[in-house]
C-alpha cells in the first residue's frame, strides 16, 4: 500500500481525533510564531503585495489549522494600516494528502471566517481559502504563484519507508541497536526527500517568497539518538510486549518501520545550501516536554501526561499501525504505551526537539 | 437552518448518493459538449495562456466532476498542439457548498489524473487542482485569477427560500395553483441571486474570460408552466399522499418550497443585459427525456424509469427534505413518488429543459 493513501491524522472531532488531541502540536506554532511573525513582516514590506498567497502543508485539520492563518492575518493587518494601506486579498491554501479530512476544514471555514471579520473589521480582506490535495513531495501549486509557505509538524514525514538492505529487528524506527546500513537508508530517504521538498518549493514561491518549516528533529550529530527517536522507541517497547504475549507475530513489528526522519540543524543547512534556491534567515531548535500534551484550560482533558501523549501519538500513528497490525489491538497497543510513556516521563526529562528554519526564495 | 448547511447532493458512492445517481446530468454535461468546447477553444486561441485557471461551480463529487475537466483538457490540448505550444499548466477549482463530500473528490484526483496523463501524454500538464468551498451567491476566488467557468446543473438552486407574504398551500415548488404573490417572491429571488453570481464572477474572471452555464429552465414565458415546475409538483403530491396517510402535518408540507428556480432564456437574456459585465456568446435551450436517468449500459441500474428518477431526484433533494420531514419517512417519500413518475412517464411526454448561456466577459 502507497504510504500517501495510509498517512493521515485520525479525522473528525472525536476522542481519538487529531483535532482533539494535537496539544503538542498547538505550542510547537505558537512557541515558532516570532519567527513567522518576522518572516511575514519582512516580506509584506518588501513586496506590498495587493493579493498575498499562503500555503499551509500538512495542514490536518482541526483547531491548529486556523491557529497559524489567524497569527499570519494579524501581522498583516498590523504592517499594512502602520503603511496607510489597504487590506491585500488573502489567498489561503490548505494542503496535506488526500486521506486527510477536508471536509471538517471546509465546514469549519464559515464560522472562522466571521470571527476573523470581527476581529479585524471591515476593512479587512476578502479572504479565499482553498484545499488542495496531495504530497508535498510532488508539485502541488502553479509556478510562481505563491508568497509565503508554512509547514509545521509535517515535514518530518518522509514520502515512503526507507529501503532497506538489512532487517531492523524489533525497532520500528532508528534505534541504537539499529544496523548501520538502516540509519544510512533512513537518511538517504531524507535527503532526497527534502531536497525534492525544497525544490518543488522553489517553482511554486515567487521570487522573495518566504517559507518557514517547523519540524520534530534532534540537536545531537547521532540520528540514532535519543533525542529524535525516543517517542518511536517507546511505541515499538509497546509493540515488543504485544509479541512477547503471542498477540502480534515478531515478523511484523520486525518489518515495520516509521517513515519519519528528525533532522538536525546541520543537515537541514547542508541540504537546503545544496539545493542552492534558498537562503536561510533563521535556523534554530527549541524544546517541548512531553507534559504539554496535557498542558491546556480544557477541563475534559485529564493531567495524565502518559495518557495524553499516547492519545496525541495515537491521533498521529494509528492509520499507520493499522495498515499493519490488527486494528482490534490498537485500544490494548496504546495502553501499554501510555504505561510506558508514563514510566520514562517520572523518571527522565523527556522533551521533544523543534527544529525551525526560516527561508526566502533567492532572486 | 441556512440553506448553505443544509443543500448538497447525497455524499459517498453508496445507493443512494448522487455519484451512482446522476445519469441526467452526466446527459446535459454531454449535449453541452460542443458548446464548452467552442467556449474554451475561442478563449485559448484569443489569450494562448501559459497557465490556465478553470472553475467548476457547484461540482458535486462522482464521474460527473471529473467528465467536464477530461473534456476541457481534450480541447485545449488538441489546439496547443494545432499551434505549435507547449501545454499549459491547468489549475482546476472545484467549488461546492461547505457541506458537499469533498473527501471523495480528493480521494479519487490521483487516478483520474492518472488517468489523463495516460490520455494525453507526457507533454501535458501540468495540473493542479484545488477545492474551493462556499455559495456561488458569494466571492469565492481571488480578483481577475480565472479563465474560465463551467457550471451545470447547480445555478437554478436559489441561495434562499424565497420570503413569501402568502402560503404556498398544498404545493412546495411554483405551480398553476400557487398565488401570484409566491410565483412573483421566486422570480425576485431569481432576479436578485442570478444578478449577483454574474456581478461576482466578473470580479473574478479575466477580461475576456468565458463562462458556460447550463441549468435547468424552461422555454415557456409562463415561470409556473409545467415545462420547468412538473418533477416537483410530483414529489408535492407524493408528500401530499403521506398527509392524507396522517404521516405527515399537513402545515409542515405548506411551509417546504424547493428554493429552485427554472428559468426561462429570455428571463436570463434581460438579467446578463442588465447586469452588464458579460456579452451573450450563445444561447440555448435542450430537452432531456427523464427516462435518461436509466439510460446507461451499467447493468447494476435496473431500467425502471421511475425507481432511477425517484432516485436521481432523491440523491438532490433528500438533505434538504431530511431538514422539514422525518428521516425515517423518506424510503415511503420516494416510493410514493417513483409510483407517481412511472404513472407520468407512462401517459404523457416527460422531458427535463435545459437552458445553456455561454458569455464573455466584456473588455
Amino acid at each position: 500500500m502507497k504510504l500517501v493513501e495510509v498517512l493521515h491524522m485520525n479525522g473528525g472531532i472525536g476522542d481519538i481525533s487529531y483535532a482533539n488531541n494535537s496539544l503538542v502540536q498547538r505550542k510547537a506554532i505558537l512557541m515558532t510564531k516570532p519567527i513567522i511573525e518576522q518572516a511575514m513582516r519582512d516580506l509584506y514590506c518588501s513586496l506590498f503585495p495587493e493579493n498575498l498567497c499562503i500555503a499551509d502543508l500538512g495542514c490536518s485539520s482541526g483547531a491548529n489549522t486556523f491557529l497559524v492563518i489567524s497569527e499570519l492575518v494579524k501581522t498583516i493587518e498590523k504592517e499594512r494600516k502602520k503603511h496607510g494601506f489597504q487590506s491585500p486579498e488573502f489567498h489561503y491554501l490548505f494542503n496535506d494528502l488526500p486521506s486527510n479530512d477536508f471536509n471538517t476544514i471546509f465546514q469549519s471555514l464559515g464560522e472562522f471566517e466571521h470571527d476573523l471579520r470581527k476581529q479585524f473589521g471591515e476593512g479587512f480582506g476578502p479572504c479565499f481559502f482553498s484545499g488542495v490535495s496531495g504530497s508535498f513531495y510532488t508539485r502541488l501549486f502553479p509556478s510562481k504563484c505563491l508568497h509565503f509557505v508554512h509547514s509545521s509538524y509535517s515535514i518530518h514525514w518522509l514520502s515512503q519507508v526507507p529501503n532497506f538492505i538489512e532487517k531492523n529487528k524489533g525497532n520500528i524506527y532508528m534505534s541504537s541497536t539499529s544496523p548501520p546500513s538502516v540509519i544510512k537508508a533512513y537518511y538517504k530517504q531524507y535527503e532526497k526527500d527534502f531536497s525534492i521538498f525544497l525544490k518543488y518549493r522553489s517553482e511554486e514561491l515567487m521570487k522573495g517568497g518566504k517559507m518557514v518549516l517547523t519540524f520534530l528533529g534532534r540537536e545531537s550529530d547521532d540520528p540514532s539518538s535519543k533525542e529524535g527517536c525516543y517517542i518511536w522507541e517507546l511505541l515499538g517497547m509497546a509493540l515488543n510486549e504485544l509479541v512477547i504475549e503471542g498477540l502480534i507475530e515478531e515478523e511484523k513489528v520486525d518489518s515495520f518501520n516509521i517513515p519519519n526522519y528528525t533532522a538536525s540543524p546541520a543537515e537541514v543547512k547542508y541540504l537546503v545550501d545544496k539545493e542552492g534556491s534558498f537562503t536561510i534567515n533563521k535556523l534554530e531548535t527549541t524544546r517541548v516536554h512531553w507534559n504539554y500534551a496535557s498542558n491546556t484550560n480544557n477541563e475534559n482533558i485529564s493531567n495524565n501526561g502518559g495518557y495524553n501523549l499516547s492519545r496525541a501519538i495515537r491521533a498521529v500513528a494509528e492509520p499507520l499501525l493499522v495498515s499493519q497490525f490488527d486494528p482490534k489491538l490498537m485500544d490494548l497497543v496504546f495502553q501499554k504505551y501510555e504505561e510506558i510513556i508514563s514510566d520514562c516521563m517520572s523518571k527522565e526529562k523527556t522533551e521533544f526537539i523543534n527544529v525551525i528554519v526560516s527561508m526566502t526564495r533567492k532572486n
